[in-house]
């Protein structure tokens, strides 16, 4: 036996595998939004750089089809974006109804206590939507809500909650409403303005298909103008919104080091969106969800999110009973260099989380994961009719071009 | 005249011109590391990105020269740091001693204040360190400080505060030393551990060589035990320490998506530091410092920061009278492609900030800059002999070589 200490892995070059990424993002990015963090770095106050962040900030207003002036990309991940809605608006004492039917929601409420808000959660069962009636009763109940937070796409459950009219019932009793949108944006339709949506945050590393490590946010006139009418300062430096906002919109003030590289990848990214068209990506996270769902029913797998309320671009399916979660996912790791990922929260080993978001939103990455599954599952005891889903997908993609099924 | 729509820019191809960044951050980032963001995507729960973390980890505990568990990057810039350090470590009524001597010691204060902490504020004439008296005095008068918080390097005034013995200070009145870093890290002698540096924070814009978009972080055991022992919670879920530490070092539990393109430009970049060596990277800072202040020197150029505390990335010319502070910069960026930064806060318009750091950190830069300078000065009426700093700076360069010149 030789004492030889072993060499530590970081002086290694890092090739990392080529993984299909159907987790809950990142998505898998195009080489054209890698390639674009290559382009020589710009300083955060070069008028070369005001002009990537000016076209950054347009096309992020016509994604959220909005006009409001403060749309940009946060130097932060989406959970940040969620804080700096929080922290700007809410002031202590504040009240906020969190409508919480997933984990996301719960982590909006927790973000919300930590302001120093008075905040009333409503619960609604994990894969279902946010409903109605009991909102309406919130808002009877308690005075002065300054606003209502609610999750658009749930990327616990795979739930979809429609928004206008909860957006209408928020601001009847003169609450804002703050949308977490952060699997949504560009996966759905999403109208920040025709909805009048007052505050509304996304992340780069799902339907937008850019890494992590930025987050764009709207702030509509009502949410300015409560912010500008703060009594107490914002908690948070970095989230400070009236900060970023003479950077971002106004006087160029440095407030700090914008995320240079990042800024040009969200800025290739949303050029490929645009050419794409925000309508044909939203149907083509449709048309592969679609199928996605098909394969999966068709191997007898069922899903957690109630019918007519399901996310496109994060499906959740149900694991069959004996399979056990991690195992099927080291394996499709591990033989396929697939990823899904697993449940969070109350779901946690119960669910898997497929994302078809982004670039990660195509036919054949349907087929590869179906195709995996119907190899994997049989191995541990699950019977499935080989090849039967991946007929049902493909019925799904016909169906779904002729208009059989919505998107 | 036609009355046809200019094509908004955002459509085209975005090509920026390659830019010498002699600002204060980000510098020029390397083409190995520009091109480690180009790697294929891996999920942020995936075991391949685990191995890159501790990599990144590894190699940043190094660099702090420190065996802190807790030593991770942020998913934000450096200012995002400065919010950890304090939101982690502060809770409503605490008291703490803030030493400002420059932009971003005002930056701790105002951030340390929206903490709810009692803010104590100590100020020293700008272009000069942190003196000790006043801070011994300061630890006299107030009981039960917690925390006192420095700027190694201060990037608004080019100052190097010297720590160990503020360090030893602070401890001798049970008080925490927060350092930040942003500047300093890999710029200069930097010792965690042998200096008993509660937290120290930087970015990996600057010295490190990588793009902006993280914040290392180090938080050394007295830290972690007053993080550990708090009876509030953390004002910030996104900065939230307990939090991250499941993720970076423990269970691996999910907390945000971290930005993975940017983690592994951070590790490509610390790589290039490791193989140049520690000890090299500093002395190529104090080097290339070294010519350019002879070079500023024999052009006439004041130097803000007293002598025997200048920041080596960081050095700070006081603008010629009658020179206008724009219309330099303006020409260095149009005609050379030349960035160096502008004063901030009270010596905005008196100073230029010019930074050698990192890959910018190169004999070359400093030809280039003093060229540029001896050509554009006399333009604007100040006379300046030709190739006299260009002389001087290679004397200083000789010279640092033949040891004349201390790092």
């Amino acid at each position: 036996m030789t004492n030889t200490i072993p060499t530590p892995t970081y002086l290694d070059e890092f090739s990392p595998p080529q993984r299909i990424l159907l987790g809950p993002g990142p998505s898998s990015v195009h080489p054209r939004v890698l390639q674009a963090m290559t382009l020589p770095l710009l300083g955060h106050l070069d008028p070369q750089f005001f002009r990537v962040m000016d076209d950054v900030c347009e096309m992020l207003r016509q994604v959220y089809r909005t006009e409001n002036f403060m749309t940009v990309p946060l130097s932060s991940t989406g959970t940040g974006a969620m804080e700096a809605a929080c922290v700007n608006l809410l002031e202590p004492g504040d009240a906020i109804i969190i409508c919480r039917n997933g984990f996301f929601g719960d982590r909006l409420a927790d973000i919300a206590q930590r302001c120093g808000a008075q905040t009333i959660i409503l619960d609604f069962e994990w894969g279902q939507p946010v409903a109605l009636p009991a909102l309406a009763d919130a808002l009877e109940r308690h005075a002065n809500v300054k606003a209502v937070g609610v999750v658009h796409g749930e990327t616990s459950t795979g739930i979809l909650t429609p928004l206008p009219e909860i957006v209408n019932l928020a601001h009847r009793h003169n609450a804002l409403i703050v949308v977490d949108a952060v699997t949504s944006l560009g996966g759905h339709d999403l109208r920040m303005d025709e909805w009048d949506l007052d505050v509304c945050y996304s992340g780069t590393q799902k339907c937008l298909g850019a890494p992590p490590g930025l987050a764009p946010i709207s702030f509509g006139p009502r949410a300015m103008q409560v912010i500008n009418r703060r009594a107490t300062p914002v908690q948070s430096f970095y989230f400070n919104l009236k900060d970023l906002e003479s950077y971002w919109n106004q006087t160029r003030a440095y407030h700090h080091t914008t995320p240079i590289s990042m800024t040009y990848a969200l800025r290739e990214s949303l050029r490929m969106l645009l050419e794409e068209g925000i309508e044909n990506r939203i149907r083509r996270h449709a048309r592969v969800a679609a199928a996605l769902r098909a394969g999966l029913e068709a191997m007898g797998i069922g899903l957690l999110a109630a019918a007519g309320y399901r996310l496109n671009p994060l499906t959740t399916a149900l694991i069959p009973e004996g399979i056990e979660d991690a195992v099927v996912r080291q394996r499709l790791l591990a033989d396929y260099n697939i990823e899904i990922g697993g449940g969070l929260g109350q779901v946690r080993g119960r669910a898997w989380r497929i994302g078809l978001m982004g670039e990660s939103a195509k036919e054949t990455n349907v087929f590869a994961l179906l195709s995996a599954l119907e190899q994997i599952l049989p191995t541990l005891g699950y019977e499935v009719a080989s090849g039967a889903s991946l007929s049902a997908a493909q019925r799904a993609l016909v169906d779904y071009a002729d208009g059989g099924v919505l998107p």
